[in-house]
């Protein structure tokens, strides 16, 4: 079926390989991504558009002592099937698996891992700088796509490398996503480039006539000046030219002949150097051409047929009781605006921007700054929804505490993707959010146990008894609450839902793990008779002690149960106020372990976790055995 | 004393003074700084680089309709001091007094609070925004300065506001104060544009000749295209260009008529664009012009002479521990680098720098990018000492998770200003460290309780034993133990110390607060004959479990004590095990409350957060009355 690739054992592979077989090999390449992502889903997008790149550094380099730093992540499929890993890729994402980013314990061709988005470029020139000490002469290579170059990460170490001779070489891997998002101007600038003149010409093809020695003469004139080459003009460039990086492209990061060409070449120049491929999202297959947003990562569809799997009929997603009940607020209080860090789609606020397109900013992959840049809105009276993944909010810490908190000022930060995220794995788990910000002052956290709650909680977050307030909720599905046929109810900040009475255990529970500990107590009642009293505490800050109270009085035994870092979340929060009471009370807690997750379905991880509602009944009913 | 000064109780009082009064009453604010910060010490050098921006801005400005937003705040002094807040500002940075940063609770003219550098921008862009969506026509001033435009906070704050047409003003205050860091690129394309042709013709005074409608004419000219406008060259401004701001400058920031003539111009011109002021630090004191780097923010001095007052002999600094330490570790292991993110000096990783100036990476005001940079190098194997400043580590949460922790990656964080910092106030608290990043995975955290502890502990986290490592310490002098005759012990990692034995109480204590905990439990005994059990824990994490086991058996009161938030960190620790176990132990917590503490000394800040000896020590007598 895949003839070519299936003699891919290692990049070494590759190196007799001529042209006309890796432009096969790349073909076999994307119909074994499409094949394996139709049935098992993944990042297929970026992946199909990385795939000559892929093949052309591994062609070219000499990995592992050359270092590939591929940033995110979501480019590198055919980094991880041409690496030794072509097998395994069938289990992509999948529990004991491979993970869907490149990962240092799976593999030494993956330099450096990845998830988050803007590292390549630190990461790799680490390791330059480490070879450089070492007296070891290598090529280090960070490829990193537009929307990651938004990030300040990247930027810093642009900066910091353009000050350098390091032997770096910093691959653009400009897919043009992000054409449509309008916060970005480096997207601009990016867009007059290959808008140029040289561009079109070299998509024309000027460039494959390009003799071998007529190229050299280019590459040593070159070594004293960049200018001129392969530039359309030199305003264009100048924004890496400024940071000290010597600019080479726009080219077609689909042509593979031209992709090895460059390479060849570069390799030789020494000193921080930034190649800009132009490359289509997508590309071989036509339906993620065509549609690159929809096919960024789709779910399971037929191969043929382009056709997605559509989710049958279920449970609303979080996201969208958010988008809806964002925009409905919107519509009653002018002061309410959206920020995302280019997750317009992902977070919903979609839905809000259709309405309000002026009251809605997608900054780009910008964390830290869609967090200032809401401080600012709200000092100046309005009333920010910053919508950020939880784990991605991990990089707006400190703008939490001294832009927001610090000041008063009042944002409501909704965290989707809040707890086990399932497939993504380690990188992208929501788990430390909860046990992280609890410290920081004026700030109130809660998370929802269901879509209503998640409804009533950001409806009451706009009033003004809320100071900041962290709203986080899960990934994916709610539970199929009925949630808009619900009347509104107005929570109180800090006010816990008590969901069942009982003696001897109690529960006290946040987010949706809830459902699994009202499930709990209502098996352990009916298999064994256990009573189990059940709090919903809505809020890790402030914390209602009264419930905390209720639950000491009724019973010796408490159980925590959250979605997040055993340590310093709920549990803490928990044991610190009955420990400074002098309490004698076991408390036990569910939630994740010391350690990192990694990938498998969410149902999974919570079984890894002891987080089930089984675990939930089981720890039950052994404190009631002892 | 200050004639014209002294007439300035508002912006309001400003606008009828001429270019002359003006300039005297710049000179007057320079006096006035000195002789206040002679006495009450403060960050002087920048303060004075930027009095005519302060007095330029009110000037031309509708302020406070027009808002300023001052990045870092370091030099906010003359704003503060025209903007009513003169007298006062001989409390600056005192306890009751004034911030030594803006506040936006102190005035309504200070738009936005700092003392975080790189946030400027986003905050601005966000009123600006605000303004626009209600409709309110105003102008929105970032002052940033070349140090902080690095940031890679102040690279997305520009990237998103190049994307829009909100009426936004960067001013670049270049005090060239960085141009001997090799760490940055930023600065040496700065370099480039100031040495060019235009910025000597302004200097040489061709500006002052330009009549008003000459002017005119290159100002409409200029909207339709900002080349060649007082710019030498097209190439040295394309890194504001491609990011979608008009370039203007450079100028001279320190001559007042030229400011105020630009200023006047630019209010006019809508959309984003940056004014680069080039000003000289420490401007009209000599002293301060002639060594900015030891004027950034002396102690006390001699205005007359600069002769600056030395502590009398007594304690070393933390500092000096961890720069003599580091350096004698690299000597010995070549495998060990240092990392900091713009504090050589601050951190003393300059004693490094001059004995192995290879290994030591200033990577400028970028500590995301420090340790993910760090992380790099610990893939290719070495073994980085990356220090930063507790309160600026919180910018680096998500790298020291996604970068470092998840893929085991040994770096030894060195946090510099732990705890309650004195003067510098609530922006600069490093107080949120152990409770925020507890919960990480494959990260020990240690404290050290004086200079012997943390050369131990320095040296011990660079052996194979430890994984990443955080290792915390104060500000300024440690406790005169001579640290540099005491033998050498290595410490395992989350082992305690027994420092008294005892027996009804019992202290767990971490890091330098230990030795108030001591005084306390001494005090104790020999006053009331109350024996105290008493651990320095040295480690949040791992935690000793034996020792907390050993003080539950002793005793039936607990105290933990730390130089951190109470929620969350040591406190938090101890009461999850303890509860886990289901012990009746009561806990009590001596720590930072819930609540940012403003501005004082150090003493100060600790009697107000009730952590001083005393207050230990009448806990401990309360508990036995009890």
């Amino acid at each position: 079926m895949y003839p070519t690739l299936d003699t891919i054992n290692s990049p070494e592979d590759l190196k007799s390989l001529d042209i006309g077989q890796l432009e096969v090999l790349c073909k076999e390449i994307r119909e074994y991504i499409v094949e394996c992502c139709s049935h098992n889903p993944g990042h297929i997008g970026s992946s199909l558009g990385a795939v000559e790149i892929a093949v052309a550094l591994h062609k070219v380099m000499d990995t592992p002592k050359d270092k590939i730093v591929w940033d995110v992540g979501h480019q590198a499929y055919a980094h991880k099937i041409i690496t030794g890993r072509r097998e395994q890729f069938q289990h992509n994402r999948e529990k004991g698996g491979i993970s869907g980013f490149p990962k240092m314990d799976e593999s030494i061709y993956d330099a450096f891992g990845a998830g988050h988005a803007s590292t390549s470029i630190s990461a790799a020139l680490g390791l330059a700088v480490a070879d450089e000490l070492k007296g070891i002469k290598a090529n280090h290579i960070a490829v990193i796509g537009d929307g990651a170059m938004s990030g300040g990460l990247a930027f810093e170490g642009l900066n910091n490398a353009g000050s350098r001779k390091s032997n770096l070489l910093v691959i653009l891997n400009d897919n043009r996503i992000s054409i449509d998002v309008p916060g970005d101007a480096l997207h601009r600038h990016l867009m007059r480039i290959t808008s140029g003149a040289s561009y079109n010409r070299i998509k024309a093809g000027i460039w494959h006539k390009l003799g071998e020695g007529r190229f050299r003469e280019f590459l040593q004139a070159l070594t004293h000046s960049t200018k001129k080459f392969l530039l359309h003009d030199s305003e264009t460039v100048s924004m890496f030219d400024s940071l000290g990086f010597r600019y080479f492209g726009p080219a077609d990061g689909n042509d593979l002949r031209q992709v090895i060409s460059l390479l060849e070449r570069l390799k030789r120049i020494e000193g921080p150097k930034i190649l800009h491929l132009v490359t289509v999202k997508g590309k071989g297959y036509k339906p993620a051409e065509d549609n690159p947003a929809v096919w960024h990562a789709p779910g399971m569809f037929d191969p043929e047929t382009g056709e997605q799997s559509r989710s049958a009929g279920g449970a609303d997603r979080y996201q969208t009781v958010f988008g809806e009940t964002v925009t409905a607020l919107a519509e009653a209080d002018s002061r309410i605006v959206g920020v995302t860090p280019a997750m317009l789609r992902g977070s919903s606020l979609d839905i809000m921007k259709d309405k309000f397109p002026e009251r809605v900013f997608d900054v780009g992959i910008a964390e830290a700054h869609a967090v200032t840049f809401s401080a600012g809105l709200a000092a100046a009276g309005m009333l920010p929804f910053c919508n950020i993944y939880s784990s991605f909010m991990q990089r707006a810490f400190d703008n939490v505490i001294h832009d927001v908190a610090l000041q008063h000022l009042k944002v409501v930060f909704c965290l989707d993707r809040a707890g086990l995220v399932g497939e993504d794995g380690a990188t992208h788990q929501g788990v430390f959010d909860m046990a992280a910000f609890r410290c920081i002052p004026n700030l109130a956290i809660a998370s929802a146990r269901n879509e209503s709650e998640l409804r009533n909680l950001l409806i009451s977050a706009a009033s003004d008894d809320y100071p900041a307030t962290i709203i986080r909720y899960p990934r994916g599905c709610g539970e199929g609450v009925p949630w808009r046929d619900e009347p509104v109810k107005k929570i109180i900040p800090g006010r816990a839902e008590k969901l069942r009475e009982g003696s001897r255990i109690a529960i006290l529970s946040i987010g949706p793990i809830g459902n699994k500990c009202a499930r709990a107590a209502s098996e352990a009642a009916s298999r064994t008779g256990i009573s189990v009293l059940h709090y919903d505490m809505r809020f890790l800050k402030p914390i209602d002690t009264d419930a905390i109270d209720d639950a000491c009085e009724a019973a010796s035994v408490i159980i925590t149960a959250e979605d997040g870092a055993k340590a310093g979340g709920l549990h803490g929060a928990v044991c610190e106020y009955i420990s400074g009471k002098g309490l004698r009370r076991r408390v036990i807690p569910v939630g994740v372990p010391d350690r990192f997750i990694d990938q498998a379905t969410v149902g999974e991880q919570y079984a890894e976790c002891e987080m089930g509602w089984e675990d939930i009944l089981e720890k039950i009913t052994e404190i009631f055995g002892n």
